[in-house]
């Protein structure tokens, strides 16, 4: 998440209470986490098992939680008991949750030739192309950005909360929320079923590439970035921050893991669960997914195994 | 699709520019794609794979990219560069989309007894019966027709596009929505469950027969055709066009390949896949979905291995 | 379900049309179907297979369609031709389905703090408790209750009808609907997706347990009792009267059969099918759900067939 105009190190040290140790006079342009950080940025990081990677990582500024560490040079830290109720502070301090009277936010930028059908929720700070169709029943949220030529079937949820948490299992409440800050971005073309969820980004963009065309129940986590011209059958679920590479085909019912890459114009049969990243150009199935020619050359090996039984006993 | 009435072959040809060979004097009573046409109907084909099929179908009417083929007797050929854009050209004509400023449409036809509760979309040209119950959150889109005692649980949608594309790959955008002009029909007795997803036929119906029950989150595609009685559990997906007789039993999460059929009063187990058609009267699991018993007796063998590797190595 | 006040059983008697055998001084506090029945509720069983489990329950009243049976002693019997008619009759009557004007019931009762979203409905007598966040198009439906720091995700069902059926296959209609005069209850910070379903119970509640989060279009069935601090992943599906206790995982796109057990701190891999109940603390995975690391050996052994069969065929 961009803030609106850069922020002093000060300002951030006084927000969240924070030692502000190396380089004071920085300014900040955003907040991230680990996976999306870039120069300029705050980042968090709150137990020494990750110290290492957010401290080498692009992020400008390190919420931490200790000082017995080196401060690469140029780099700020910003020293908290909590790091992680410090980024909830910046994030409700910079994109506080809103409620809204109105189904349709005065703020929101809708454009010419769209059509919003009845009964349509669209959140704080929408903008919305040309020449979409937005159904019955949609709930577009905060900060969600859409292309041109968009096409929301009935019931899609858009920019939802991602489904991220502090885990911390002393705690009466193990699981607390990682606030969202980040957005969902569909490009021009896109097509959403009905009844799909997609999550916005933590502190990114989940990002729908032009031209892709998702079918029914289909959910999408945070911080998944889909190419161009996929085609996505229903009821796949694609778990958080994932990459599809353009021209990817998933059948129904198809299950992605979280933090992985599917080459270009790679083919996922139905059902599948892809587990690891999959090289582009080739056809898959079953779990964990394999090569569909040898997972069906698989499935014949199972049927032959009576008849190995019955030549080892003769 | 029917026509509101008949219309000659040259106001069709007028329509999209086509140039008339073959019967000239003939009427066209609706239009319909190559799996659900009937005589009177006008049916298109772009691609010389499957001219043959098409001019042998029932199709009175071929709208077709092409002047070299032989005029079957008595049909009509109207020949145009783009047959994809004539067909959503006359689609476009006889049921174009609507923008709608009301939730529940005025020409809607809803029976008495039935019950609409608060936040139910109610599109263009709906029929309803007696005694149904809407729950809050439904969306019942365009041409849908719903019988008597009927029960729709919230978050439902019916009557969604179908997921279907015209392809080319040669394009920036690589898939072309293939307006859906057909409608959702649920016979009397039906029950939905909750967040369910009922797409409209591409050019004919989508049917949801007498006493059937669903569960929630099923997600039934365009052109599916389901028989009375039968009874689906939560998440189950079936794709276009496949037909399931009566009294069939799909558990949850099964997913079912799309124009294929399972015979009456098949029961399939949770999680199978049915990748082909299966005969009635049996129980199946797995993926692909075969008959339980064997299924069961493969899950057997598979542990028996190590035991094989041990005799092997004696 | 418990009675607004106890009633007397020539009361229920009378609603029902029944013939008393037994104790006819008793009073009932409520009904129950029989996995939920408790002393001092009402039950019925129409199946001579099912007379003794129902007879021996704890339920203080049978509804029955015989009188040649053995009365335990101090029990009530009330004797009909149809015991599910009188079933529905008496819940008819206690808890009617009523029909709703206004998208947010006058009854209910909403804690301080909490934020209601627009487009959310919100039926009879539910009781939401403080600082909650209820985003558009979620669906609340009656006798539903929701304690305090709860956030509910776009487009989620709380509440819809159970799914369960009385199967006669001899009437033209097989499945008639077991109607639910249950309810859900979410405890203390409990976090729901986007586009989930969790069904009220039977008669009984459906229970999300303090601070258990849930990713989105996950389905929960009827009576479906989840213990504290358990993270559910997207896509998974619970079916009918299971339980998950404490500190449960379920990855994305979990199925789990109805009325098992999952043992505290279980964790189940991506896509399994859980048939039977599982042992607490372990790691799961495969249809159908056995111990992980089992399940993964298999699956290296399934790759070693084809070097068994060279090994014999040498």
């Amino acid at each position: 998440m961009l803030f609106p105009s850069q922020v002093s190190a000060i300002n951030i040290a006084e927000l969240i209470g924070a030692k502000i140790l190396g380089n004071k006079d920085a300014f900040a342009k955003g907040i991230n986490e680990i996976h999306k950080v870039e120069v300029g940025d705050i980042c968090f990081v709150d137990h020494p098992k990750y110290y290492d990677k957010c401290l080498n990582s692009a992020a400008t500024f390190i919420i931490i939680n200790t000082t017995e560490v080196t401060i690469p040079t140029g780099k700020t830290l910003l020293v908290v008991d909590e790091p992680f109720e410090a980024y909830l502070t910046i994030v409700n301090y910079y994109r506080p949750f809103t409620p809204q009277q109105t189904a349709i936010n005065t703020n929101a930028i809708i454009g010419e030739g769209t059509v919003i059908m009845p009964n349509v929720f669209i959140g704080n700070k929408v903008k919305i192309g040309k020449n979409c169709i937005i159904h019955p029943n949609v709930s577009i949220l905060d900060y969600t950005e859409i292309g041109n030529n968009v096409i929301i079937q009935s019931g899609t949820v858009i920019g939802g909360d991602a489904f991220y948490y502090n885990t911390k299992k002393t705690r009466d409440v193990w699981y607390k929320k990682m606030q969202s800050c980040g957005n969902v971005i569909l490009e021009d073309f896109v097509e959403i079923g009905a009844n799909c969820t997609i999550d916005r980004g933590v502190t990114a963009s989940t990002i729908i590439g032009k031209g892709t065309k998702m079918d029914n129940m289909i959910h999408i986590g945070h911080d998944v970035v889909i190419g161009k011209n996929c085609l996505i059958a229903a009821q796949v679920g694609i778990a958080g921050a994932t990459i599809l590479e353009d021209g990817v085909t998933l059948w129904g019912q198809v299950g992605v893991n979280k933090t992985i890459t599917i080459g270009a114009n790679a083919v996922v049969m139905g059902q599948s669960g892809v587990t690891a990243s999959l090289e582009g150009g080739k056809t898959y199935m079953g779990y964990p997914a394999e090569d569909a020619t040898i997972k069906r050359r698989e499935l014949v090996w199972i049927k032959r195994i009576p008849t190995l039984w019955k030549k080892i006993m003769e």
